[in-house]
């Protein structure tokens, strides 16, 4: 069923002579396909359908964009078993993840299409005229939000389904009423062809335009290059490194015409651990934090990479507890050899630089692709002056900075770069008596959290992922949730138009039912 | 009571020994007052001074923020004809125009004043928990709006008030609950110090944190440029032309944490005169044309500098019509001399270009700094071919475009650049004969009009100013009205945080009673 081909719109496509293949973290060897590299024709010729394919997707109602991303959720439950042994035997994640993540994939997918079918998320505005106002008439005026054009999406290497072909950034934009064309990604090029043709499917089943969708191999960066310097791209998502993601902002920014680029990308998750709470609870902490340090290897964008307590005897018996109960977890594998390599030298670095300690560090035999999950810890005025320890080590690391007061520990986090989230770990007593630490935590990340842990992104509409750079180049929008549609769009007003012509959303008898704001007041009864 | 100095937070300081003046068009002379040029160091205090101030004014209530609003609208009020006289020997426009300016810029300030009163601007959205969810449980999330920090707003020449001190970027960004510093206008410093004395009195009469407003002068790039680099500044608006806008962005996004920028830049605003509508009406839409081309001596952004039709006798007469009613109007006064020096050569290098025909151009004996109205004349198939008409002239002129027929008419529209308005003039029964063109304007600009005229931007909900490039820099965002209080806050996310911890607007009890999203449902009720 993998072709190793691209698809152009609704046709498979392999001009190129360059390939590449997956690789087996799990069995450390290469997968049996190969991927065709898309050539600038080929890139040219999605851009082109997409535009084309713009103009009639755009301008479909709710109900049909609805049916097109159900269709997309059935076809990728349809791939069933197929779909979960190529993303494992791409990604060396084990089968409940897999599973998990098509899940969530389901879910987003679905929730877009509720969206859309209820159809108030285009914030429909209408100011009526007021004809005998004077000095001058009020004229009509009625503002709804638009597809801003041909999407490009880039996979996320750590998530092959919920943050890559029909992930997150994808359903967004087909919600919004954007065609996409997905760069990609090259570790798991099979799974990502696999929900191509999902997509491909769904799109030819609800009579969709050719051209709203096309998947584009690549295993290196000029694939990329070129769909966003394309005149014919309106927008960019994507998940990954700050490095590449600073790159494709910094190639839109220079485009004659700069387009957004929504880029989430690297984050540490600072965790603030309070005395009383450490006190308390520093043991069942300590197993909490071991379990979501190495979950998913440490892979995921919420992985906990910072841990800040106030130096004293709770803190010292809370680092023991954790670096004795990580070391008792069995490690796991990670995506590739590309990616343990960069956490070994990463990790490396860090344990390199002077006054770091090394409290745990799993030593036993280990599978290759595997990471030793580690614990280092640092004097808190060591690691203000040292940004080399404030970078993002992707895996099963985390450094415990030992502050010697709340005042340091408050400058650490004003110096700490955008994250996407911040934890505060304490009694509740203590909140008031830390407010500047907590108002200093949200100046510098997109989700607060009280008692938990950061990993695990709960999609509702409450969710913001997101968060000041690098966590995001734009933390006005959010990566998950169905606000993270509002990245896709922009507001158009019209003036004094017929009924008869303007979109339902806007119409007099307000025919889609939806709730607008109608002279100021949130109503969805008609004019 | 006007010093010449700057505001670093409530303090003058004059510590520079660069000096300018401004001029008064009008007289064709400087006017009185030295202006002294903000140094670095004053530009560091007044970045420092806000961002201290963020701390305490990003969390003050909605009422305390509308007192300092509509304080600012008082103490602009009071003052009275010294603010009228000064705009006007700063600008050469009329009083008529200073005072509707004035009310236009009251009514901003207190149309933020009573969103923020109102408080659902946030856009609350609370998802409680389900602690028994299977297989996990689900967090209690909850999400709203926040100031992104300090703002840079950088004066428009044509809006001395309300573009520029106190103008709707201001009041947006002090509605979000963002610090602002001014980057004066060096056109009309005198105003500008002017509005600033009103805020600062307004911040001190409503004991806002020293620093929440600065106001610099600057007569060259230096001082915004240090602006827009600095770390500290978070932000930005600007309205002008595409270079300056351009400029701006492309330093915000050179940094190494790159900013928003909002520049709301140049347009031409196209204007496509369907034939029945021209047949039926041209003589009484060539008189509104007219007055629209040289309202204002043509000074607005959304003056309508080209008029697209289809060739024929009806287009004819209208050319003749458009051509008679032009030179009858009386000329008026540009801002500057550098900007009628502007349009002077910007109008000559237009005319120059082959194939463009002058139709009207004032002839009469005019006063210094006084424009002449100009209507030239081209084939489609020239204008085409020459991107040189496609760019601004800023001021009273505008080109009427005779198409071959239909298809070139579309042809045109889809390679014009981003506009801020689109207008059609047409019968009824001639919008569904020209589908295809609606829909190409559509998607060149931010607002459509229908049989109207693009000057005159109404401050509504509903309105949307702001375009694809260049119209602004990002069409997601527009500069006019509440929603434009976007461009200055991202949301932040709160996971299983203490009900008494949260900010008012997430507390279960909605104690401002505001509109919010709670489990997918818009409800003012408690939980």
């Amino acid at each position: 069923m993998i072709t190793g081909k691209n698809y152009i719109g609704n046709n498979l496509s392999a001009k190129g002579i360059k390939t590449y293949t997956t690789f087996n973290p799990q069995l450390n060897k290469e997968n049996e396909f190969n991927f065709v590299e898309a050539t600038t024709e080929e890139i040219d010729q999605a851009v082109h359908l997409a535009t084309n394919a713009y103009e009639q997707f755009s301008e479909l109602s709710g109900i049909r964009k609805a049916e097109f991303l159900n269709a997309i959720a059935d076809e990728i439950l349809a791939l069933d078993a197929l779909l979960i042994t190529t993303y494992c035997s791409e990604s060396g994640l084990p089968e409940g993840r897999a599973k998990g993540e098509r899940g969530r994939t389901i879910g987003q997918l679905r929730s877009f299409a509720e969206m859309v079918k209820e159809g108030s998320w285009v914030e429909a505005s209408l100011d009526t005229a007021i004809p005998d106002r004077t000095p001058i008439p009020k004229a009509d005026l009625r503002k709804m939000l638009i597809p801003l054009g041909p999407v490009v999406v880039f996979g996320a290497s750590n998530f092959p389904l919920a943050y890559s072909t029909a992930g997150g950034d994808t359903a967004a934009a087909f919600a919004a009423g954007c065609p996409v064309i997905v760069k990609s990604h090259p570790m798991h090029a099979g799974t990502g062809e696999l929900v191509a043709l999902a997509i491909i499917k769904a799109a030819v089943k609800t009579k969709m335009p050719n051209g709203v969708f096309s998947n584009l191999n690549s295993s290196g960066h000029e694939v990329g290059v070129a769909l966003v310097k394309h005149a014919g791209v309106k927008a960019v998502g994507f998940t990954g490194s700050i490095d590449g993601g600073r790159a494709l902002f910094d190639l839109a920014s220079q485009r004659e015409e700069p387009i957004p680029v929504f880029a989430e990308m690297g984050s540490i998750n600072p965790v603030v651990i309070l005395p009383k709470a450490v006190e308390k609870r520093g043991e069942s902490l300590a197993n909490t934090y071991a379990s979501s340090i190495t979950l998913g290897s440490g892979q995921f964008c919420t992985n906990p990479g910072l841990l800040l307590g106030i130096k004293g005897e709770a803190l010292t018996v809370f680092i023991k507890h954790l670096s004795d109960a990580i070391v008792k977890i069995e490690p796991s594998c990670m995506l590739h050899p590309n990616i343990i390599g960069a956490y070994e030298s990463n990790k490396q670095k860090a344990v390199s630089q002077s006054g770091l300690q090394v409290m745990a560090d799993y030593d036993s035999d280990i599978k290759s692709n595997y990471a030793r999950q580690t614990i280092t810890t640092v004097e808190g005025k060591t690691f203000l002056e040292n940004p080399t320890l404030h970078q993002e080590v992707f895996g099963p690391y985390s450094i415990v900075v030992q502050c010697e007061d709340k005042d340091q520990l408050e400058r650490i986090i004003t110096h700490l770069e955008g994250q996407l989230t911040g934890t505060i770990i304490a009694e509740e007593s203590e909140l008031n008596e830390h407010k500047e630490i907590v108002s200093a935590l949200l100046g510098r990340v997109g989700r607060l959290i009280y008692n938990g842990v950061p990993t695990g992104v709960e999609v509702c509409p409450s969710m913001h992922h997101g968060g000041p750079y690098p966590a995001s180049t734009d933390s006005r929008f959010t990566a998950v949730g169905i606000h993270s549609v509002k990245r896709w769009v922009r507001p158009i007003s019209y003036q004094d138009w017929p009924d008869s012509q303007l979109p339902d959303a806007l119409k007099n008898s307000n025919p889609l039912g939806i709730s607008r704001l109608v002279n100021g007041k949130m109503t969805s009864s008609k004019i």
